[in-house]
């Protein structure tokens, strides 16, 4: 018996997209999602079925200004973009954004999503599991005089000033390695153990803009932090709360998820090329590999 | 015979708008346009008719971030507003956003118009007759690898490099009073003579941002501007090319109109309070005053 083994190559994308007009990352049936709408023009120009793996799996209405991708693709069907290999993934690129553009939803036509670029992945790259941490960003603006409506699509607007020093002494005290349980909702079978390496807010004027990193995040955990946090800032609960649920794994009524429309994914930090497989391999070995409940976007 | 003789007060209103979803600032019928939506919000709460004067008639699709219009109230309608004098500002300003956020078409609620304050106008003023100059922005994106798609509602995406310092040369020498016919949509009986105090671009990266001062300006003046000038920045016309329009008054097939949604009114400058209604009765001198098809602003 004889066995052919197509050749693949691995490609890794680079996107942004305003997530107003999408369902969430994740496809789902009959509804305009990004992975959904990405799947299918890729499909459509390369006529093979494409499988994306994303770094951030965000949530309805969440923004990405640096969200990864990859998939595999067989040589054959790459050259369907294009005549030649290098000029192949430029004519991809192209020939997507083209698609995502006749796609938006926008009057004017121009694209909620779009992808700054293709390329071959160094070898052993995974977008999900090489990842050695996310960087999602929350916008609040405290003074509704400043109130910039160009702005409100990322904004969310609360009508108390926010004591900034006081949210940045709250989470300093949720830094590190823990069990999140009280700021995810959990999912069946899925650790909720992740080490939070940044959390703090600036103010920029009356904008107050929160930056949160993480090797990886539960689902809702980013909004979580930032709920409970906002209810240190305008002086509702004590600096101490937040540490208090984290340390009691406390999941109630007083849960604060914020609205998702002002977080965005800024970007995906990856360790050098060459660290790339073993990255992948401590990842997938810490987070019972291909286990599809696992979360590893927000 | 006696006459009754209402004591009016004149408000000023500084207000910020996503003019995305309107067909510009001035009421039309069965439209959604900024001045309609605010003319019924406040007749609403004043229980008595609005006439406002706007400092700048944004078209359709255009945003502002720093627009000032204004209205005559009689005394006893303003109490409609709340109890006292002081108070009743106060209570103006916040009842009319919390019914323009209610008017938001946007899901999320959140208001794509907001009133920033409305406080009494010193004597004399008049939104539109006693200010100096009004500044729009329009914001550009070169790059297609940089284009955020959270920004797309006020970036203009073009394919080519812009050569900034070619543009602003060929800004400079339209700079000062000229008859702009060549940039305008002329209406009949109106002049278009205009004052251009600023037209410059900047470089933030792969982001040209214009910036066009004008005493005032006539019907698509900044967008025929950019326009003109993104073909010399596109190398596709001269650096001389914009004056020569310019000088022959040349109305043609050439003229450029650059789309709407990357302008914005960014401020309106007014002289100090002891000059405005020596200001103002010399702006509607110049401009044959009453006349209602002059344009005052974009």
């Amino acid at each position: 018996m004889t066995t052919t083994v197509a050749h693949l190559s691995r490609l890794r994308l680079d996107l942004a997209y305003d997530g107003t007009g999408f369902h969430g990352w994740a496809a789902q049936p009959g509804l305009r999602t990004v992975e959904g709408l990405l799947t299918e023009s890729l499909e459509t120009i390369l006529r093979s079925p494409v499988q994306l793996t994303v770094a951030g799996r965000t949530d309805a209405g969440v923004h990405a200004r640096g969200q990864v991708a990859h998939f595999d693709v067989p040589d054959e069907a790459l050259q369907n973009a294009q005549g030649r290999s290098l000029d192949a993934l430029t004519g991809l690129e192209r020939r997507v954004n083209a698609l995502l553009a006749r796609a938006s939803t926008d009057p004017k036509g121009s694209s909620d999503v779009v992808v700054h670029s293709i390329r071959r992945a160094e070898p052993g790259f995974d977008a999900r599991f090489s990842a050695l941490s996310r960087t999602y960003t929350y916008q609040v603006c405290d003074d509704p005089r400043a109130y910039d409506p160009l702005q409100r699509a990322m904004t969310l607007w609360v009508p108390h000033t926010l004591d900034v020093v006081a949210m940045n002494r709250a989470a300093a005290a949720l830094l590190g390695e823990h069990d999140f349980l009280a700021f995810c909702k959990p999912r069946e079978g899925a650790t909720t153990i992740r080490t939070l390496l940044a959390c703090e807010s600036r103010r920029q004027g009356p904008v107050v803009t929160f930056t949160v990193q993480a090797d990886a995040f539960c689902h809702s955990m980013v909004r979580t932090l930032v709920g409970t946090l906002l209810r240190v800032g305008d002086g509702s609960r004590t600096e101490e709360w937040p540490a208090q649920r984290l340390q009691g794994r406390i999941r109630d009524g007083e849960v604060v998820v914020a609205p998702p429309h002002p977080l965005t994914l800024e970007r995906v930090e990856y360790p050098s090329p060459e660290q790339f497989a073993a990255r992948a391999n401590m990842t997938r070995a810490r987070r019972s590999a291909g286990d599809e409940t696992d979360c590893c976007g927000e």
